[in-house]
């Protein structure tokens, strides 16, 4: 069933319409009421005759004609059985306010368990548990028990608390953003917000969709639904419960498992959803994205009566990477023309301290048609003759009338003085904020997600690769109860990837080591190879650097008798001889598993730059080549791949390649529960990487 | 003369009192009479006979008693004549609210000398020009154009730009934050933040100092003031023209050079001043340090009746290092006892959506009592039940009502519905947000204030080193008209100041060459000494890892041969032999000049940590020990220094005890524009900091 029906339904029964006031079943009923449904509502309770001066029916199953929606408000040890009826009455959704769930504990759970099978038996729809409901300004719905009702407008809102909906339809109601649709999705025993996003992104009049969310059950199939749902449409959420102890506080309250704070980031980011940090910014760029047309560049021109807040947003812009334009020439020589000679004409555009309305007017009109200008910020502050309201009266006149469509933001410093003048942008759709760090941090929002719409869409490659091999690999393996591959197991799992490992042999005698030398060159690195050795180290089982055959005669004997002076029952296969790779970068590609979202992928540099610095960048596999590059541009060490302090460009493009078949490697073998492949050695463009070291481990 | 005759003048001469309703001169008059100042008022005005029912005198001379203060409102070319008729009246303090001064450009910059000469003839402290006046509640006194007038309460707000004022006030008053004085200094001619802040230090009814400054002219004395002023109260600041092209709109706004970034950062940091980024947090920090007590410590407790918004302050708590901390048993016994089962007892405690009043009271009292508990956050939503005027008396009662003092912050999340709550918690001097990352990012804020109190207070240490060699060094170079030393006189001013710098000779010959092997033993670098060769490198003229007395032969008549070849003409003094340290971390110190606060020193790591990374710290010279260590445990790389990897800790004393050699170095010599210890390689804990290479550059 399409969600339509929970947000259009024809007709809502209310299992659970109470009498009194005060009552949950009462105030929905209320709600309905008082927000002018024009469907049939039919109130259910077996122990009333008429409520509101309808009809009360004792059971659902009583009601003579056919319904929609089911809205549950009844203990929850009785929901299971109002979930039958409503099957029973073919009822095809059901929102369940009731509490008394997941989120108790392990009884609690029972309970949902029970009454979602009962609702997959006969295919009904769940929103909820633990909930407050559903809103839907375009049908007059408000099948919730919220103060606030929803308003006309582009903004949808979806919430996984539902307190904080109560709160932030206040906050939106005083601040007239236009949230025309809202949901509480409580435990998301069924609906979730996969669901919600999907359903809104196909709704003309959703522009923006907006959520807050602390867990999400199905990660992948979260960033599928994004990728689609991002090409059309903003979503802008707050992600809570992001740090370890946020996530404390998320599994006592909600039951969902939050997934870790780096995977988090990384799915949210590879999908193009954006991030708010605090309800503040939520609304702020929900409101931008629903007012006004995206920026298509990073210009901005700023327009002040002040010099002091100009300054300000002068470095708030710099400080978010967007240009203070320089203005053309023909722009500046207009306002020279009308402008006080004490004005400013380059931008920041300074009108002076006592510009009236007409002068804001003539100055944004004239910076409307430079087309180097990609977006404007207008600052004002309440001067002895500054015109407040006529002010922002002539800014939407002017924006109205422009023949360009560009964003255009206000920032009108103050407090009563300047409300009135607030109040009238706002209602005319210019988003506005208290602060010019407000304006400049969403429009930098909305440059990144114009950049996102232009990115490059891509698909996840497959290449056709030795499946088998690993496949039989990880079997022989799992025979042996072994789960951490040895060596050479991992070096094959590679090559079957082809991803280049170091050409090496295991020699008997020096006479086979040689041969080697003689094919590969020198130098070269000598391990001792035995199964009974695990730190090599310790026992002098390695030596590094080993530059001709009389080096490697004098290390080859030296190893052996350590070994065998150290650890003399150990069984020696030999000793392994492998190239030397000489002018690289060390980098690392790892790969853990996370709970919500599978396997997430690490790329960063090798040794102190990871350990220390911690400068690694994140993605959910399969990545597309854009995400594999988009990983790489984001670490802090960039420059020195690309050839800092005269060194060569290291071969970017075979790291992106590693990057694709790793992913590939981790999607086909879930199975695979680590990996690390710590050193990748990069060597300089052209000339490949090869994996140094690695470590699988797979699942029991 | 002391400002205090600014701030409660026993009597005003308004110069350019006006009788026209709308100009300047007539609205300064009519702040002062409406504010309801006690004192005497005289209008000056030549062309009038009678203002506002006053006598109106033609010139400040004709006025038959004392004036403590003049208040001067004339176009710019007769503010100089004013001055000079005020000082023959004897007046000793004048606000020059009159524009067309330095801000103008060179003809206004004239204009201001002539008035401050005037002025320091006569000994008159100047407020301005340019500038929109002065406000103190306790003298209710309001000589400034603004909107707004000042209330009872503790902070002080001083601001470089007159039109933020406006704006300042007009919010201020509807969030009624308690800003009992205010200043405009406009174009600080004579009075600055440094007059400003050292005043209101010492005015028991200042609590709290805040700030809008652009730029600063005295960097050294400012941080002399800061780091006294605020060992007793809190300093708030924007500072803006922050960033590059911030700094580009304050030179063309008011001619104030707005220093380096890093300079302002350093000097902020290192004398204990906050910092705002915004005008939000601006009063959010002010109005907090005004209200509450400092929290001793990093412990928080929050209670809220929702999960979600508890998530959200949890998170923020998180990413600002403040503890959600264990609450006692004993406490969390107290709480188990009467709220409801449902309820979560740890922290954050959670006391459910039905929540009324006094279950938030009861918690809050018995949370109070909790010896943990260094802070509390008292988080609300709005749901069916709750009271929200009621629990914000409940609050402030039992804050009242407490034995300890401990800060509490609210967060009424909503809009209309909470306001009446938001109102009163305001009125009573609880610090409340709109979302829970503002109170915690207050709470931060406090909390490292408190910290900087607590920290250890030292001098700058002065050592007895050999300045005259140094000197003498100096002016050989500027005889020479050399500003860029040579090695060797860099070494020698580095052992005047007794840093190490590695041993070394310069041998004409193998034989001495060996003899300063065989006292400082192997590795040795070796380098061609030429004066006419500049880049050792392309001659062949530097080998480095030099093992024994072959390699040392063979070494030296290598570089002999190489740059003969090379450079045929080239005079040679002989080669020099250098010790090469080993086992050693690369550090970097230099030194540059900023305009406004003198010689800033930088500290971080080598090669790539400062090229690429930019992993560096700043202090403005001189330094003390604690100046010293906060630089080196800011750098993010400080793990390295410390001994990550299983590596020795290096000598983190050594580098301190060499900053501040440097730091008096630089300070002795303001001569010095550019120096850099680069690399300064750090040994292991005990052996101490050697400087690798080093160079100088002096003034011409």
């Amino acid at each position: 069933m399409s969600l339509k029906k929970f947000f259009c339904p024809d007709s809502i029964a209310i299992v659970g319409a109470a009498r009194r006031e005060g009552k949950v079943g009462h105030t929905i009923l209320d709600n309905i009421i008082d927000f002018g449904y024009k469907g049939k509502i039919f109130p259910i309770n077996p122990k009333a005759e008429v409520i509101h001066g309808m009809k009360c029916y004792k059971s659902i199953l009583n009601v003579p004609q056919d319904i929609d929606l089911a809205v549950i408000v009844i203990p929850s040890q009785y929901v299971a059985a109002s979930i039958e009826e409503c099957g029973k009455k073919n009822v095809k959704g059901a929102i369940i306010i009731s509490a008394g769930f997941k989120e108790t504990g392990i009884e609690g759970a029972k309970l949902e368990s029970q009454v979602l099978e009962t609702a997959k038996k006969y295919g009904i729809r769940i929103l909820g548990p633990n909930c407050i409901g559903i809103s839907n300004y375009s049908c007059r719905l408000n099948a919730t028990f919220a103060i606030g009702d929803p308003v006309e407008g582009g903004i949808a809102f979806m919430s996984q608390s539902g307190a904080l909906i109560t709160a932030i339809l206040d906050w939106a109601t005083m601040q007239e953003i236009p949230i025309s649709k809202y949901v509480s999705v409580g435990n998301k025993s069924d609906i979730s917000e996969i669901d919600m996003f999907e359903f809104w992104s196909k709704d003309p009049k959703v522009e923006v969709i907006s959520a807050y969310i602390e867990g999400i059950n199905n990660g992948r199939k979260f960033i599928d639904m994004a990728l689609k749902v991002t090409r059309k449409k903003p979503i802008v959420v707050i992600k809570s419960g992001d740090t370890s102890a946020g996530s404390k506080a998320v599994s006592s309250h909600t039951g969902t498992l939050a997934g870790s704070t780096k995977a988090y980031s990384a799915a949210l980011k590879q999908s193009g959803v954006i991030r708010a940090r605090t309800v503040r910014n939520l609304f702020d760029y929900s409101a931008a994205f629903a007012y006004q047309p995206l920026p298509k560049g990073r210009n901005i021109a700023i327009i002040t009566n002040a010099g002091g807040p100009g300054i300000m947003a002068t470095d708030a812009c710099e400080e978010n990477q967007i240009n203070l334009v320089n203005l053309e020439e023909k722009t500046v020589n207009k306002l020279k023309k009308f402008l006080p000679a004490a004005a400013n004409f380059h931008n920041p555009v300074d009108v002076l301290g006592d510009a009236l309305a007409d002068r804001y007017r003539k100055t944004l009109e004239i910076i409307f048609e430079d087309k180097n200008v990609d977006a404007i910020l207008i600052l004002l502050t309440p001067q002895a003759m500054t015109q407040i309201l006529q002010t922002a009266e002539a800014i939407v006149g002017t924006i109205r009338d422009a023949n360009r469509k560009i964003p255009v933001f206000a920032c009108f410093m103050g407090g009563k003085t300047v409300k009135r003048g607030i109040d009238y942008l706002i209602h005319h759709r210019i988003p506005t904020y208290d602060i010019p760090e407000g304006a400049v941090g969403t429009l930098k929002v909305m440059i990144n997600y114009n950049d996102w719409l232009n990115r490059k869409v891509d698909k996840v490659k497959i290449f056709d690769f030795d499946k088998k091999t690993v496949g039989s690999i990880f079997n022989s393996c799992r025979k042996e109860k072994r789960f951490e591959l040895g060596e050479n197991e991992s070096r094959l799992v590679l090559e079957a990837y082809k991803i280049r490992v170091p050409r090496a042999v295991t020699a008997k005698d020096i006479g086979t080591a040689k041969e080697f030398t003689k094919k590969v060159g020198y130098p070269v690195v000598l391990k001792i190879d035995s199964p009974d050795i695990l730190h090599k180290t310790d026992v002098g089982g390695i030596k590094v650097g080993i530059r001709n055959d009389s080096e490697l005669e004098a290390g080859f004997n030296e190893i052996i008798n350590s070994v065998k002076a150290k650890k003399p029952d150990a069984n020696i296969r030999g000793i392994s001889i492998q190239e030397m790779i000489m002018d690289k970068q060390e980098t690392i590609i790892g790969i853990n598993k996370d709970p919500q979202f599978g396997p997430v992928i690490m790329f960063g540099l090798g040794g102190i730059y990871v350990e220390i610095l911690k400068d690694v960048s994140f993605r959910i596999a399969p990545i597309t080549e854009s995400d594999a590059r988009d990983m790489i541009e984001e670490i802090k060490t960039i420059k020195l791949l690309k050839g800092a302090r005269g060194a060569k460009p290291s071969d970017i493009n075979s790291i992106v390649e590693i990057l694709l078949k790793i992913s590939q490697l981790v999607t086909d073998f879930p199975e695979i529960m680590e990996m690390d492949i710590n050193p990748l050695f990069v060597k300089a463009e052209g000339l490949g990487s090869i994996a140094g070291d690695v470590r699988i481990r797979i699942s029991q």
